[in-house]
């Protein structure tokens, strides 16, 4: 077995590309280089960005060790052990991207583009060289599916991959189902919004959609799958009249990437569908990601999450490199250094709170709760009080946010105690917030 | 860097235990080899497996080269490389997997109670002998949640930590909601049917979960959390009028543990909470788990699945172990042993199709429609008309299960094309089935 061997020497790594991703990326791996090295027993250092104009000032550049340079063979001669590809497109990613895994550097990228076009050559050259190609951050941004799928997946024959794989298509079907707004109203504000680019095409046709389905079935089934093998349909034809039609029969209407074993091979498709509340593609919405596995072994695996912004790709892109380093610590390494986590009570976590009280049916008994609650910096929100068998009422409180001990305080100097210990008794949960 | 180095000796696993886990594991690694072997670059083989009474006969034993064990000296004699815990219990789990992790083996289990208990011990052996212990299947089955964290979020800073992490009481919560009973009732009927222990105390006060809480909460803040600083409610309060309440406010009722960062510390909540609609982790009913995720870097990730069982637990360890050997090789290889995928149009198979056409309001249209369908092997399982300006109704259409290609050639027959092409058009999506 490789033993865990303490390598003094950091890993040098170097970025092309400084932009939006580019610099997230930079910031999270200086302010995580810690945290990494426990957990790959790593060291780590950005020696080298390859900007266009190196002359030119850079937001958090100043005070670092990194260099910006502005010719590939000077980020070359830095001698990276790990190259991040942010620079987008085919050119010049291809070549400096087959420079590197040739050269014996591995490499890391968010290029879809590049990896759905030119894959098989350059897996072809990290495989002659022995260095790694890693593209977690190329589909559904900061969601690790390929690495879910070949890595605690890789005991399992996966059966069928379904997702939710462009952000602007479900923002404007999101959008319709919302506001009830046309298509081509939708399609406006998420242009405007910045949701959309100037030119659709790629997304609403369902392009960029069946690329990302492509590298997920030949990761899933184990073979080269290309993006003219799957059947694509967009979201042009999509109008308000069946996102109603479709609400009226308990569905949504999703841009929908599926792929499915069938015979020794797939059906491989991407179309708007109608997904069934309860579907777990169903509630996504939004620029929204979400995938969905199944397969004998692990029944079915459920993934969402934001699909694409420069520090959810930069997150994607620091997990490939920890990938490529290994995890080679324990997993709760006895590190000194790692202490206990200093607990604090949530009863002092302000929250809005449901309250469930079963009260003599009689005037002034809500005023006198209410007294109790405002005496403890408690506000009410909504209450709903219905009445029961033998002169009594349920009274369901809905609080503004108030911390559990107050409202625990309030309600046992209005005579309510725990269900444990008292007949008068108040039912409190904690309402969670929905995320934002 | 670590170089890709072939090499041909195979990794030695033996298992402790022989039983649903265990016998599962042992299925799935020897189906898999193969896929191991493309994605570590190393060969496996199961030696070994200790049981109670070796001489007692077991399905998919016969023909495999595995040996069956009575005794823990005769299994470490066989030199493992990685043992695979699947006995359960603390004891004799604690002392053979300290034995092996001392010994330079390593050890990946599926024991929450192990690692809650002794997991201070047991890393502590692991780092003193450079071995890795790794736990993924102790927490939510077959969702990859502690190497998602570890891993892939590693340049991440997580801030919180919410999730359904126990299956009976989500189980019992969800059918008191769908069938309206109490408590008592549901857990009843959870107990007849399996999802809960004769004594469910550690599910339905909140153990199970506060400890599954601790253990990920250590890995989301970096820091040992115990079970002692979890605040744990458990469901044993919760009524059927809190599921209706509830309800009307838009929420679900389920056992949430929730972790937070606070000051340098955290907050550790597992309680009945309501959970509103459009929550992640709203729609997660039976015994499904599930783990949201927040934090800057990534915004929010979901991830749901089965939180137990066989072969979930067993496809988690073969994670673990892959995990352990790690990923060496290229993520999409030139193997040419790798073909194209062969894809099949996924206008052959059959599903429920929903349609929708614009029509002339007359007498005969909806028959002629449903003739033409019949000649095609389409049948209609609904069909809702609606009026519309300029005597014209639209035909909103739900089908049984059959192919594009026969619904497409049945419209053309009733005159309506494709929207491209035809005035005359019917829109078609198909209709996802709702997950089993």
């Amino acid at each position: 077995m490789r033993a865990v061997e303490p390598n003094a020497t950091p890993v040098r790594i170097a970025l092309l590309g400084y932009g939006t991703i580019g610099g997230a990326l930079h910031r999270l791996l200086v302010e995580h280089a810690h945290h990494i090295q426990r957990t790959t027993g790593r060291d780590i250092v950005v020696t080298c960005a390859l900007v266009r104009d190196a002359s030119r000032a850079r937001a958090g550049i100043a005070g670092s060790s990194m260099q910006l340079v502005d010719n590939a063979d000077e980020l070359f001669a830095t001698a990276p052990d790990i190259v991040c590809e942010a620079l987008g497109g085919v050119d010049p990613a291809r070549s400096l991207v087959l420079r590197a895994l040739s050269g014996g550097i591995h490499v890391v990228t968010a290029n879809k583009q590049l990896i759905a076009r030119h894959g098989a050559e350059l897996f072809a050259a990290a495989e002659a060289a022995s260095t790694q190609l890693r593209f977690e951050a190329s589909v559904c941004g900061a969601i690790p599916v390929i690495r879910l799928m070949r890595e605690s997946l890789a005991a399992a024959r996966i059966e069928s991959v379904q997702g939710i794989l462009n952000g602007t298509t479900n923002y404007v079907l999101s959008a319709m189902a919302s506001e009830g707004s046309s298509y081509e109203d939708a399609l406006a504000r998420a242009q405007a919004l910045g949701y959309a680019e100037p030119d659709p095409t790629d997304d609403v046709m369902g392009i960029d959609a069946a690329a990302k389905l492509a590298i997920l079935a030949g990761i899933a089934f184990q073979g080269r799958a290309s993006i003219d093998q799957v059947a694509t349909t967009g979201i042009t034809h999509v109008s308000a009249a069946d996102i109603q039609a479709a609400r009226r029969l308990g569905c949504a209407v999703r841009l929908v990437g599926r792929a499915r074993r069938h015979e020794d091979g797939a059906m491989l498709d991407v179309s708007p569908a109608l997904v069934p509340q309860g579907h777990p593609l169903a509630a996504v919405s939004g620029a929204t990601n979400a995938v969905l596995l199944t397969g004998a072994t692990f029944r079915e695996l459920a993934l969402q999450g934001p699909g694409a912004g420069g520090p959810e790709t930069a997150s994607a892109l620091a997990g490939d490199i920890v990938g490529i380093l290994g995890s080679t610590a324990s997993f709760l390494t006895h590190d000194p250094a790692i202490g206990g986590l200093q607990a604090t009570s949530p009863d002092l976590l302000p929250e809005r709170h449901y309250v469930r009280m079963l009260v003599p049916d009689r005037p002034g008994v809500l005023a006198g709760i209410a007294g109790a609650l405002a005496d403890h910096d408690t506000s009410i929100e909504q209450v709903v009080q219905s009445r029961e068998d033998g002169d009594r009422a349920t009274l369901v409180l809905v609080t503004h946010p108030s911390t559990r001990r107050d409202l625990r305080r309030a309600l046992a100097a209005a005579g309510f105690g725990h269900p444990e210990d008292s007949p008068h008794h108040a039912t409190v949960m904690p309402i969670l917030e929905s995320p934002t």
